[in-house]
């Protein structure tokens, strides 16, 4: 029996160089078209550095990781360390890097990342007290395949993904904002890939900025800091998706997120601090 | 005129040692009395770390820092490195350790952080879009003296605060818990040290846990992980803090935090994935 390539898979393919001084080195290239105008999509790299995590500790899950932007990223060679801080029974932590290749045989910092990984199938369990329901989200079938929208001429990853938004919360594109600063819908891959915790790294990131609703200019808002908690494994199926933003306050916004699956479970919580669009 | 010299000044104190290709090492120390049953708080870490990145980088604000919990901190003698990853026009990027010395002159990593810095009294500013305001907390005087309280017993670090908690939130300690994983009341310091960026460090960790309003076990809730936005520098006067916690899921749960200063200003949010308390 084949494996089946998943289009996820290939974008995030991870050749392990070699281990020198307990820093991990894999070769991967950031694919094109996983971009907005040219630059590649947050979640995007949050994943594939979020993989190489996974692989260089042999833990599944990030059960909590955060990147730091500090380059734009336009497609080509890169590599990524990953560099083990502690190693306990249940949570591993490490650092890790990705490194832009660029024409001159140097390379550029694109993101910096703490995670602490772990393995939520083999997770002792503990107390549940859920304080909040699943939030409002339009069924699957009532939302817009966003890579039938015009949002596909510069936010070219709607292009690689399957996911649907609420009309309302994507009628800015239509010149009718909502005016509530809100995006919600369903997070899937065209190809059928399952949506497993690196996935979810991907989605924490892959709707417009909820901010788009608000009469703010229409412009790129920058992620300087994306934080995401990976609370359960995803059951078979689309991803419910959840995103607000309460402050814009002198230019930063952050961008809050919840992640549910098909049984109602919530699988995942985000939040970014972001810079506010600037005409 | 003599500087005055406020407590938690002295409790953060940083000498300075050397800097080793690049990266800045600093001797401090761990004080007794900023603890819960003899380890050093979580806030009171990262805002010792905080301030040895701001000192490091010559830039006051961390705009955002993420800090990973690797193991318990008892007070003692430490060092901190703080390594820059990139430094730009508005942000510079590190990352930070602190460590503590043990009995045979060793040492063991207690947390790692991940932060970008800033000068928010210099920033460009940009729009503002406020989606939500200050959430209800009773006035300052109606809330009570958390040092004042049976918390002290193990809580220590109340004795060096002049926080205040709202009493339906805290009446947990008297066997009342309110049932809802909500946390709100006034931070401030009791020899009035003005609360900027670092306290609000702090002050981002500085009440009980919202969960000990829940019915699960009146126990330990280690932070895994906590990210605290600074959002402005306060005015002065104590800022009002708001916590609570949504999901309490296989033991594990979110709190978040919103701090806000005496004019109605947004100063921080903070985020922590912390273990749910076990009996």
């Amino acid at each position: 029996m084949q494996k089946r390539l998943f289009e996820f898979d290939t974008a995030t393919a991870l050749e392990p160089l070699d281990v020198v001084d307990g820093v991990h080195h894999f070769a991967t290239r950031v694919h094109p078209g996983w971009d907005i105008l040219g630059n590649a999509n947050g979640g995007y790299l949050m994943a594939l550095v979020g993989r190489a995590v996974s692989m260089a500790t042999g833990r599944p899950d990030c059960v909590t990781i955060t990147a730091h932007y500090l380059a734009p990223c336009p497609a080509g060679d890169a590599r990524i360390t990953v560099t083990p801080v502690r190693a306990g029974r249940r949570f591993a932590t490490t650092t890790a890097s990705l490194f832009l290749s660029d024409a001159n045989g140097g390379e550029k910092e694109i993101i910096r990342v703490l995670a602490t990984v772990g393995d939520l199938a083999t997770d002792p369990g503990g107390p549940s007290a859920m304080q909040r329901t699943m939030p409002e989200i339009a069924p699957f079938d009532e939302c817009l395949l966003m890579s039938d929208t015009s949002v596909n001429d510069f936010a070219h990853i709607h292009g690689r993904l399957a996911t649907r938004g609420q009309s309302e919360d994507i009628a800015f594109r239509s010149g009718s904002p909502s005016g509530r600063a809100t995006m919600r819908g369903w997070f899937a891959f065209p190809d059928g890939r399952p949506i497993n915790s690196t996935a979810l790294l991907l989605a924490s990131d892959a709707f417009p900025p909820a901010v788009f609703n608000l009469s703010l200019p229409a412009a790129w808002v920058p992620t300087v800091e994306l934080t995401v908690h990976v609370r359960a494994i995803p059951a078979p199926g689309p991803v419910a998706c959840f995103f607000d933003t309460r402050f814009v306050q002198n230019g930063l916004l952050e961008e809050d997120g919840e992640m549910w699956d098909a049984n109602g479970v919530l699988v995942a919580q985000s939040r970014q601090l972001a810079l506010a669009p600037r005409g």
